[in-house]
């Protein structure tokens, strides 16, 4: 059995998503049981199937718009999200699942689970849509304002683990986001970067890709700092709503707009389906000592059964022990393992 | 009369498109007068009307997949580009226009020119496209991997001088790209430049921007350091793409779609003109003693005439002056002005 621990009160509309993508959950893999933290009398009031699934009441919720995570994990013991948290971290699941906050559940889970032995830095990586429909891993897009090219090497490291066990992907390609495809283009910590990258044997290094590419390249994962990373999905985001909005306006603007509408109605619907992040599933948080997937905060039903299934995935694949014999002999000057 | 120098041979196609956009600017603005600088005979062969057009004969191209654009810029003094920057140096003309490759015409700008007297860097500042059809000013999008705050905010008194005189906004607001709205959030760099703007009595501040905002912020400039800037100008480029593909993709795949489409394909004409380069214009170099403008590399004519009707724009509301009388006291520690 993998045991999932689920923050029932996760996300912008709360413990309903939740219970239902876990009711799904255990619907559709018989290998699962989830436990459940939070309001129990708001849980079963959703829950018409509690076989394989347990729930643990939780006093508190940490808010979507907590301002100061780090005080709010350290005092609210009894938030669902840290219950959840110390579940796992003493042993009773084996992944975490939550759509709450990003930041608290970064700050969760390296406050109380802890970093995996070797590892330098956690990293936020979603799985960002390509024109290929297979979508590719970007990291970091939040957890670090700044990572040293030694960082951003175990994090590739852990990236490649993760894209051929959980994306089946054969020796998957790895790519740094820059300015320009040349060797040397960026900044000093991209140069370096690029350099110890091409060095390594753990990872299959195909050079700089600019963003423009973000789409069409074929590399499986993209991999950048915390501040870039996050202005650059931010920056997808933003393009696509605005997009979305201009074609909008466009089709609406005329009569033979709303009469093509009608025609590819299904075809618009798909179009958008291919950018939904619900479709592709939640963020991992790369270098916890446990598989931790954060679901969008406007996760529905199918996006919060999606994560489960991540998480799923990402235990039976056994990457947290993959990624530690990897990377178990790196050591950082002037870090503590 | 306005003075324009126009590197004849900048851009993927070179002279015909310059030469047809210049035509089309003399006949459209009677108080310009354009000097085109590159090969004569090819010139020639497109110039069918030269009222108030002068052609001189240079003798080489910096090409658009020049690597080292310093060593061109220094060695080929005979190069459109390098002419018609040294004709404005020397004050027979007032502004330059190219489509050539941008870091090359940065450098040569940069290099025969020079800064204008108080300002402590250039930038690159396209106009990007925005929901409401006004488009915003994007800086720096590349001419420096690193910016101090003090440069940011010389910068961000140039945009606002560009954006009131040039885009015709009142108390232009200026936001600061960051990934979260929050003071404090960001880089020291970042927190740094939210301190000075805020204290700035020379621009209108408005904190913080997201580029989840990108198409909807109010804001009508969106300043950064180059590095962080071009990643975004290129994820949006790279999404718009990305969009794009798929959405022809989806509208093929059936015969709904198809038929939608005959019905919808002005609107879907429209759209696509909404994110076009072209249609917006060249990207401002800001900081240069005169203004510079960088048509796009994939120019048409009619970028072209837009690319001149900047900088002819920049000239008549006297825009280096402005942005002069304001920074004229400005030092910075350890730089010279």
């Amino acid at each position: 059995m993998i045991r999932i621990a689920l923050d029932g009160m996760g996300g912008d509309i709360g413990a309903k998503v939740n219970v239902l993508g876990a009711m799904k959950a255990v619907e559709t893999f018989k290998d699962i049981e989830i436990t459940i933290f939070g309001d129990e009398t708001e849980i079963k009031q959703y829950l018409t199937n509690s076989e394989r699934i347990t729930v643990i009441h939780s006093g508190s919720v940490i808010s979507m718009g907590e301002f100061d995570p780090i005080k709010a994990i350290r005092t609210q013991k009894d938030a669902s999200l840290v219950m959840a948290t110390k579940y796992v971290k003493d042993g009773f699941s084996d992944a975490i699942v939550s759509a709450g906050p990003t930041q608290a559940v970064v700050i969760a889970v390296h406050l109380i689970i802890k970093r995996m032995e070797g590892m330098h830095r956690v990293a936020i990586a979603p799985i960002v849509p390509s024109l290929d429909r297979k979508g590719k891993i970007l990291l970091d897009v939040g957890a670090n304002i700044e990572l040293r090219s030694e960082h951003l090497l175990e994090l590739a490291i852990y990236a490649s683990v993760v894209a051929e066990s959980f994306l089946n992907r054969k020796n998957p390609k790895v790519g740094l986001l820059n300015i320009g495809t040349e060797a040397g283009k960026g900044r000093e910590v991209d140069k370096e970067t690029f350099k110890l990258l091409s060095e390594s044997k753990d990872v299959n290094f195909v050079g700089n890709i600019e963003p423009k590419e973000l789409f069409t390249t074929d590399s499986d994962i993209l991999i950048t700092d915390g501040f870039t990373g996050n202005m650059i999905l931010k920056t997808l985001e933003g393009t696509a709503k605005g997009m979305g909005l201009m074609l909008k306006e466009e089709i609406k603007s005329s009569i033979g707009g709303k009469i093509g509408y009608l025609f590819m109605r299904k075809n618009l619907k798909r179009f958008a389906k291919r950018l939904d992040a619900s479709e592709i599933g939640g963020a991992m948080i790369f270098g916890i000592n446990a598989p931790v997937i954060k679901a969008h905060g406007s996760s529905d039903a199918k996006a919060i059964l999606n994560a489960i299934k991540q998480a799923r995935t990402f235990v039976q694949a056994d990457i947290i022990n993959k990624v530690k014999d990897k990377i178990k002999d790196f050591n950082i000057e002037g870090e503590s393992n």
